[in-house]
């Protein structure tokens, strides 16, 4: 079919309209990035995406990212028009209002054909890099026949000048992933204003840089940008399509100019506008051959899905191509017999060692996982179980060697978590979760499963001194909504915080580990999965509670010194391992109360920030409790001298116990 | 002076011998970086560098930044050698043991040669940045008889994959920051192995396109590394020099490897490279006509600082010049003439808008601030007071165009901040520090003076939903040790809250700002500035305590409407306007229960985490307190629908105000 701007044109200039009416209806919104990319996303969606809006979870769809996530209505257009349920026309009159899914950026919880929730900018990006990752691999594994498709991300200046755009697109350039194509919307255009206020450089050359295919078009020509997307498609590398755009296009006297960004244009602006594009339906109102022309655009997919379903019946791999696309575990309790085998021999080593035990059992039973680190992959232990380097060459291995690249690596996380068919987990130093913050944030609002190794979890590190030991760090991730975090105090509660991580279907999940060896504390077979409830007591006091200890890790077994020491001096303590708060919140108040304890004193202990142990320790008759912690930043020495400088030993929080009760 | 290697070799094994040595002592380090740039920082410390040990606080001094932190032992080996105070070889021979000023990473704070603290990879170059726009910015204001320096900072291939290596490069490029020289310790080697295992870059492509200069040279070739640098000075936009380098140089078994990298060589393979090196001393000795070359380093250093001290004496800038460069404010009490004009005319404003007003006083008043946002000027409402654009062709500019680089913007403040004679600020959306958030530690760690302009600080932001809504960060900020987290309430706090910023020497500070509107709560001039408390009783209760509602920011009018409300009910409660719960938490205990209230109720309220405000509102009788708050994520609708659905409002909140009293 041959290009035709007779009939591209006006659905093109349906999406302009869609877009500058609703930000004007909210009074709130971003009309340029749409208007200036609708030429492109309609010639994307018309002749290239392969989608089916009747069937947005279909597991061979291309999957398209609007890493520029403030040009929400171009999705929500694109979306309502090629015909899926959602959103629908109501739905994008209440663009930016309370209960409608067009949110003010698109959330992959609200509408199920938003692939991933964008806005901060330069994960979209970054996270299409992980769709494209889990895309070549699930083909590797299932083959060409059931696994086959690209990925595509719009992406605007902003998303290429933040730092992660770099760590993403080296990853992509060296995993040579073809079927990625970025279209940089290059309207030269900031919310500051020109580009040139604050960037000189030369994106197309540093993409080359780094291993990608670069081409360009005219991103208002339909013929130019088809030829530019084909030209991509054919490219063995990743491909980035240097769109030249007019930001805000079709708003005649603000086009081009930063004025279109983030603010309605105005109704003076809107109705020269669509005297401009020769647009004269109603607002909210697609003329029906218009809508007609959108329509057919899915017809390519909803063919080929038929054909797909076939290859699938009869590929042999269906039950377990659907188990894997729906997210679900293996049948099995291998982690109990694992368990018991702890138990039968107790060990003394680094919780990060367990997890590296752990996942020697879980990574040849369950062929999701895909593991990785950010350059530490000797000091995580993240690669265990047989796994092969997923490589250009070897895209069926199942480690990635992200290279000293923490944000994008959970960036990529998240997109193949979001992909689907895979579950990754990643490492590196805890203190380093600050570099990918924005991308675990990511994690949490989008319900993805993300499993994040973070060792070397405290002062315990030792010698790299004040810059790698986390303070702060359970704390600030403790405080975010939807994420777990599991800090194991031995080698059982490490395999019981694994299990724990692989069940959560809508949450991604931090594991605390430390670098130094830990005796086992858990030493008789349980009937659950303790650590499932998130505290639970370790150790009850002998005779009526007057001390209940609380800690978490690498502390643990500090407590139970504390509270044999007091139980020489006649003081019943018990100790309680709280191996995650948010689990342990979830739990009724009756099963909290008993884990607690009602009377006496309670004490927290753990090797960071105090800040937020307040909520487990007041009593009425303690209010203030007693927060044994670091609420400074650490040093650099062998790790005995630093519990101790920092008096975290039972010497030193013996007496401050005592000196409380006696108070 | 020509180049003899006969002199230079033995002064680069120096450096060899002391850090294997020293690394073997505490059997803990990074062997591999320092021998591998033993050579090229001899070079550059013989023939390049402007210092003089005996003056390391001299203004003029060239800036040496090592941004490959984990090799410590190669700039604790320069400082000795090269004849400073301290580190002596009694430290060095301590090096990574407690009370050692040789700490694992370099530290600002530990040694006073070390201009900045590094080991969070990428992070030293960015700073480096930040100090070559100090240094260009000071040299505009006071000239080239003054200010005349440039910074050097070795950075190895794990700082030039972090995404804010993209971000420092863009921002030097685009500002054309000639006298920053980045010497690339190219060993082709990471912790996981050879650098191809997860990356394929053209680096030196890269920087080209980012406006840099370029040239490369063997590592080990002393006039080719002489040739390099002269090379790199004659030019004038910013240079890398890709130095090739053999990681480990002279350890001959592992040299090459990453074994040399992170781990002591072990007794005989340092045996074998004294043999290799021709290394015949004792560890820690150095033989003393090799001490004499390299305490001859500093000579040139010295001679200048004479002639540069009459310069500095006949500039007629002496006492300004050196005023900045202490770090003193101005005398004069402005703000608390503004303060006055608030109170007699009450505003109602955002508090984004009311630090914009603030600003306008400030900024002309002292010459030190260098304002700046990455791509929300007009958002954070960050220029005012006339500051003029900070660009290639005007460093006498004071507002810096960050672009989206909210990371790098953070790292060049902190390098700003350091090199000393500004005070930088900068902006961005409060949930976007997690994106700057391991600049923002550095920060604290380094006691910087930055203060960060962190607007739309709560779901108040409204349509932009989730993305945007900051919940978790207050909290996470908080729990930071040594930053200071302010969320004034109004205009007056505004101002009060940038008086504190203004004054913090030695630490950062966070201003969290509303982007919607507020009324002015302080309507009558107090003898102090309240907010410096942390927290004060804003509103006294009529009669005995009931009640003490504590709220910062964008929620202290909603306590006062509780409060209103509850009087109505004949229930007295007091309103305590929470600022800064650091600088609270630093008053004395009296204090603090006073404003507190020792009986009764109290209720905090934040449209934030609750995480973390128990430390506040437990009490004997009632330990659990009431916290008000969003633990979760917020939505996309108009900020009073919000506030409305997550129950943030007296409607909501004096209804469960009453049923906790009753309980």
């Amino acid at each position: 079919m041959s290009i035709d701007p007779a009939r591209l044109q006006p659905m093109a200039n349906a999406i302009r309209a869609l877009s500058m009416d609703a930000v004007q209806a909210a009074n709130s919104g971003h009309p340029g990035m749409p208007m200036g990319m609708a030429d492109v996303a309609t010639v994307l969606f018309d002749r290239h995406l392969k989608f089916d809006p009747a069937r947005p979870d279909w597991a061979d769809r291309d999957r398209f990212v609007l890493s520029a996530g403030h040009g929400s209505m171009l999705i929500y257009s694109l979306l309502h028009l090629s015909g899926y349920a959602r959103p629908t026309m109501e739905d994008i009159r209440n663009f930016r209002q309370l209960g409608s899914p067009c949110a003010g950026h698109p959330e992959n919880f609200l509408l199920e054909a938003v692939e991933c929730t964008t806005g901060p900018l330069g994960q979209g990006l970054a996270m299409a890099v992980g769709m494209a990752m889990a895309e070549r691999h699930l083909n590797a594994v299932f083959g060409d026949d059931l696994v086959d498709h690209r990925t595509y991300a719009i992406a605007g200046d902003g998303c290429l000048m933040e730092g992660i755009n770099h760590e993403a697109i080296g990853l992509a350039g060296h995993l040579n992933l073809g079927r990625l194509i970025v279209l940089w919307d290059d309207n030269a255009i900031t919310i500051d204003g020109p580009t040139d206020l604050s960037t000189s450089e030369n994106i197309k050359a540093r993409y080359e840089a780094t291993g990608w295919h670069v081409v360009s078009c005219d991103g208002h020509d339909f013929a130019d940008i088809d030829r530019a997307i084909e030209e991509a498609k054919a490219d063995p590398r990743p491909s980035l399509i240097d769109c030249k755009t007019v930001i805000g296009k079709g708003a005649p006297s603000k086009q081009g100019t930063s004025a279109t960004h983030g603010a309605p244009l105005g109704e003076d602006e809107i109705a020269a506008a669509r005297e401009e594009l020769g647009w004269d339906a109603e607002p909210f109102v697609i003329p029906d051959d218009i809508l007609a022309n959108w329509r057919s655009t899915g017809e390519r997919g909803h063919e080929a899905i038929g054909a797909w379903e076939t290859r699938l019946n009869e590929s042999g791999q269906a039950d377990e191509f659907n188990r894997r696309m729906a997210g679900e575990l293996p049948h099995g309790d291998a982690m109990r017999e694992y368990v018991a085998s702890l138990i039968a021999n107790p060990v003394k080593i680094a919780t990060r060692k367990a997890s590296e035990m752990a996942l020697a059992e879980i990574n040849p039973r369950l062929p999701d996982t895909i593991g990785g680190s950010a350059d530490l992959t000797g000091s995580n232990n993240t690669k265990a179980g047989g796994l092969e380097p997923f490589t250009a060459d070897n895209y069926a291995g199942r480690y990635v060697y992200y290279g000293i690249r923490e944000f994008g690596m959970a960036a990529a996380m998240n997109g193949m978590a979001l992909h689907g068919g895979v579950i990754p987990y990643g490492g590196t130093f805890l203190v380093f979760t600050d570099y990918a913050r924005g991308a675990i944030r990511l994690s949490a609002l989008q319900q993805a499963r993300v499993i994040y190794v973070m060792t070397h979890d405290s002062i315990g590190l030792g010698e790299d001194g004040p810059t790698h030991q986390p303070i702060e760090h359970l704390a600030s991730l403790r405080a975010m909504p939807n994420l777990l975090v599991l800090r194991p105090a031995d080698a059982v509660e490490t395999a019981e915080a694994w299990e724990i991580a692989l069940k959560q279907e809508g949450r991604p999940s931090v594991l605390a580990l430390s670098r130094q060896g830990l005796p086992q504390l858990r030493t008789e077979m349980a009937d659950e999965n303790l650590s499932a409830r998130g505290g639970y007591v370790l150790r009850e006091a002998d005779g009526d509670r007057q001390v209940t200890i609380i800690a978490s890790g690498s502390e643990t077994h500090v407590a139970l010194e504390c509270a044999d020491r007091l139980a020489d001096k006649g003081i019943s303590a018990a100790v309680v391992s709280m191996v995650s708060t948010e689990l342990f919140d979830e739990q009724d108040d009756d099963y909290r109360a008993r884990v607690l304890g009602e009377g006496g004193l309670r004490v927290s202990i753990e090797a960071a920030s105090t800040f937020g142990w307040e909520r487990y320790i007041a009593t009425s008759e303690y209010p203030r409790g007693l927060a044994i912690g670091l609420d400074r930043f650490g040093a650099s020495a062998p790790a005995p001298d630093l519990f101790e400088k920092f008096g975290i030993t039972a010497d030193a929080i013996v007496p401050q116990i005592l000196d409380t009760l006696k108070a």
